[in-house]
């Protein structure tokens, strides 16, 4: 106990209280100054000492032990962990876990911020934008017409209005499909795992964009299945580089977003989407569309998607009601080839058996109130005005060298600093200037450094995103400045622009 | 068209009329009345035609592409497909699907039913048990405290209040954890799914329970894993046979239910309790206990979780409350091995990133007010009476040869009947009966005829007990009698009692 007398938390630090403690923690273990196999202080006597809650201590032993600072047994306490396999390199993959977790969290919006960060890693939309009292409308009107039925298993398949229903709004967006052809969701990445789960085998082969959305990646790579990247370029995936990888590894799926994707930003030109569907359809592979902001398109009037243009039943099309309603409903909607409905079906019973019967016909009375056409028309006034202020202030402040292509929609702007700069790095600079953003490595099958960030909209006012802007281009100056010497580690798969 | 004017359908049978349709357009098929690529009528148009809505020829049309009987063409219509596979077998087979079918809709109450037809096929309890004037008051509660907070992303491993209530109401049940031990998952389904993609890779071995849950089952098949089953007893699952099968397979996970099990109804001894967490231990395997009716045990003091018992950290605990609560919830929680938590959790993540966070935060509050105490109470009170009214209706009613042992609680009941005698084909005599149950042979891994069969009084009103037991003890005589022959295909894995 006497050693942990020692430990000062200072609560007018920007860090944690509970990071500052596992980082006074980790440096006992590593200087020695506890052993392997010392027992910690139980959580409430810590707390005591320390003049902190409980959660404090707690969220510290968490951090030490996913870090395997740390071992626990149940009913007799926590203890430090050999250090026999602590070499250097695990420390660096150690510490690039840790910014990980933290971009994670904060991507989800699930992270406390400090008070005056400007968090362009959020690609969640900022709650005050979300259909609170409508939906609680909705709600209440579903629980007095449909009382217990409101609570039943829905069939799997998902509630056969709401299906209805979807069929019709789909009209709007050129894609014409029918009910049986729709099956909902618990959200966009449960339709990612449902359709690995139905059409991947171990030892299959995808094909993604190179960059992608991380969560694709970790449902692919949970299958056992083998990723190949085809790069993104600014008009779309490299269609040549797609047939010469579809001929030699013969791939089942290929994944895209073809509008605005996560995280550059870019769209498939019309030409690309022809040319992909023709080479789809030719070589006989299913190509997956995630289709998650398609109705943010400011300034373009080709932002159809592929299932609208789709003749021969080769697109499986996800729409995620996450960022352009809510994502807390987990709520979404597959449209399915008829010759895979059966195979889907069985995956979404096998995955949760069905999704809330409450969420979805308090959605689907939602959607038939036509309350939704409002609340799209509200939501493209709200981001069309940040992402005007976004582009005006990259345009205005980057420093030389730092390159953007400026998206025709959605909220994900893709930011190059100069060859060689690590934007991993970066990240770790300027969190101290109060700015969140995700470094590009982690948009690739295996994490790389990259020279890549992601900035997003999704949960930055106008003003904040000029203020932000200001300040991070700000930092990459000064850090093009001190870091002369160009970053050892280059990127293996930077996207070619 | 000509041909299709012959159809007649009849509303005064039993039989839905679509059934009848897909009857009828199958026959023209068969017959080769009809030919291979010939077009099937516009929906429209035949219904018309038969004077039955459309959704009556959507249906048709759909179990006839089920049965693969016809194929659909986007925007030209649905197509006769070419006969050349469709030998005996397969027709055999498809008669199997679709008494399946029929089944696993009837166990999720997703069917509709003949007015007067008795469902013991049915494991969801009856709407009317849902507590859903009291959730309506907490949801609004909630969506007044939180606003858009409601419907955001909840962290991936569940709302923090409601893992740190839930640790409180597992002290009730004799289990000590902690709030980190605790992931919500979205319905125990999920949790298996999730605990399979955390543990299994592809061609790792898993021990399942003899019958077991058809769920679980598909679930690991679904991972790629093999799945060896040991019989249960009615003291629980066979130790001998378990300790030989880990010896010689090494198998990663045991999965069992050890109270009220599903289907047979079974419930381990303590002393087999006892005895598997030791096996498990000293062989290092864990154990997943999926508890769903553990609450429902009116007939014993035995009834305590493996989970309460675990000195070791062996056992991944799962709980639904869609049985005790609500289905349509789609919520539940595991107790997990803080060894496992990161993996368990990335899981969660790939699957659908989090619980919805209004069903989170409503059932929090619910949980808090107390109301469960009082529910739980309810449901005892109610399922005791059904109960209670089952044994006694068994114990009258059952022909000679008939047997079935009285399980201590929960909803489920194991009839054998005599030796050779097939539940499946029992099933399909009874259907006209109203009468409907569960044949055995679905609950093994590879489908068997079994002369078991599940009745489960979820559903059943008390009254409706008596009658339907009547009627299905008459039945079961009458396919004595009729079926002097003994069926030829025997039960490759019947459960020994």
């Amino acid at each position: 106990m006497d050693k942990f007398k020692k430990i000062t938390l200072n609560r007018d630090l920007d860090e944690h209280l509970y990071t500052q403690l596992y980082n006074s923690i980790k440096d006992l273990i590593i200087n020695k100054d506890i052993k392997a196999h010392d027992k910690l202080p139980p959580i409430r006597k810590l707390a005591d000492l320390l003049k902190v809650n409980n959660i404090t201590i707690v969220k510290a032993y968490s951090l030490l032990e996913t870090r395997n600072y740390v071992y626990k047994k149940v009913g007799s306490g926590t203890f430090v962990a050999p250090m026999e396999n602590k070499n250097h390199l695990m420390e660096l993959d150690r510490l690039d876990d840790e910014i990980n977790e933290d971009i994670r969290l904060m991507d989800r919006g699930q992270i406390e911020l400090r008070e005056n960060m400007i968090n362009f890693a959020s690609a969640t939309p900022t709650p005050e934008l979300f259909p609170v009292d409508d939906f609680k409308k909705v709600l209440n009107e579903v629980l007095d017409r449909d009382k217990g039925m409101a609570f039943g298993y829905q069939e799997s398949k998902g509630y056969f209005p709401l299906r209805e229903y979807i069929v019709e709004y789909l009209k709007i967006y050129g894609i014409g499909t029918r009910t049986e052809n729709i099956q909902i969701i618990s959200g966009a990445q449960q339709g990612i795992d449902i359709i690995a789960k139905a059409l991947l085998r171990h030892g299959d082969t995808v094909i993604v964009e190179s960059p992608t959305y991380t969560g694709a990646m970790a449902t692919f790579e949970s299958r056992g299945a083998k990723m190949l990247q085809v790069p993104m370029l600014k008009d779309g995936i490299d269609l040549e580089i797609l047939e010469k990888f579809i001929d030699k590894y013969h791939p089942k799926l290929i994944y895209a977003m073809p509008n605005f994707q996560n995280p550059t930003g870019y769209s498939y030109s019309m030409k690309t989407k022809k040319a992909l569907l023709e080479l789809a359809n030719r070589k006989g592979i299913i190509i997956i569309e995630d289709d998650y902001l398609t109705d943010l398109d400011f300034y373009t009037d080709e932002s159809v998607t592929l299932k609208s243009m789709d003749r021969y039943e080769n697109v499986i099309y996800i729409k995620s009601f996450s960022k352009i309603f809510m994502p807390g409903l987990r709520l979404g909607f597959l449209i399915v080839p008829i010759s895979l409905n059966n195979e889907i079906l069985i995956a979404k019973q096998t995955s949760d058996i069905s999704t809330s019967s409450l969420i979805q016909r308090s959605f689907d009375l939602y959607l038939r109130k036509g309350i939704w056409r409002k609340h799209i028309a509200y939501m493209n006034k709200i981001y069309k005005e940040r992402f005007d202020v976004m582009v005006e202030s990259l345009e205005e402040y980057l420093p030389e060298g730092t390159t953007f292509i400026k998206p025709k929609g959605g909220t994900n702007f893709w930011i190059g600093l100069m060859d060689g700069f690590s934007s991993k790095e970066l990240y770790s600079h300027i969190v101290k200037k109060d700015i969140a953003f995700v470094p590009g490595g982690v948009f690739y099958p295996i994490e790389v450094d990259s020279n890549y960030l992601r900035l997003s909209i999704a949960d930055v006012y106008p003003d904040d995103i000029k203020i932000g802007i200001k300040r991070l281009s700000q930092a990459i100056a000064d850090f093009y400045q001190k870091k002369n010497v160009k970053v050892q580690k280059k990127s293996r798969y930077r996207p070619i622009l």
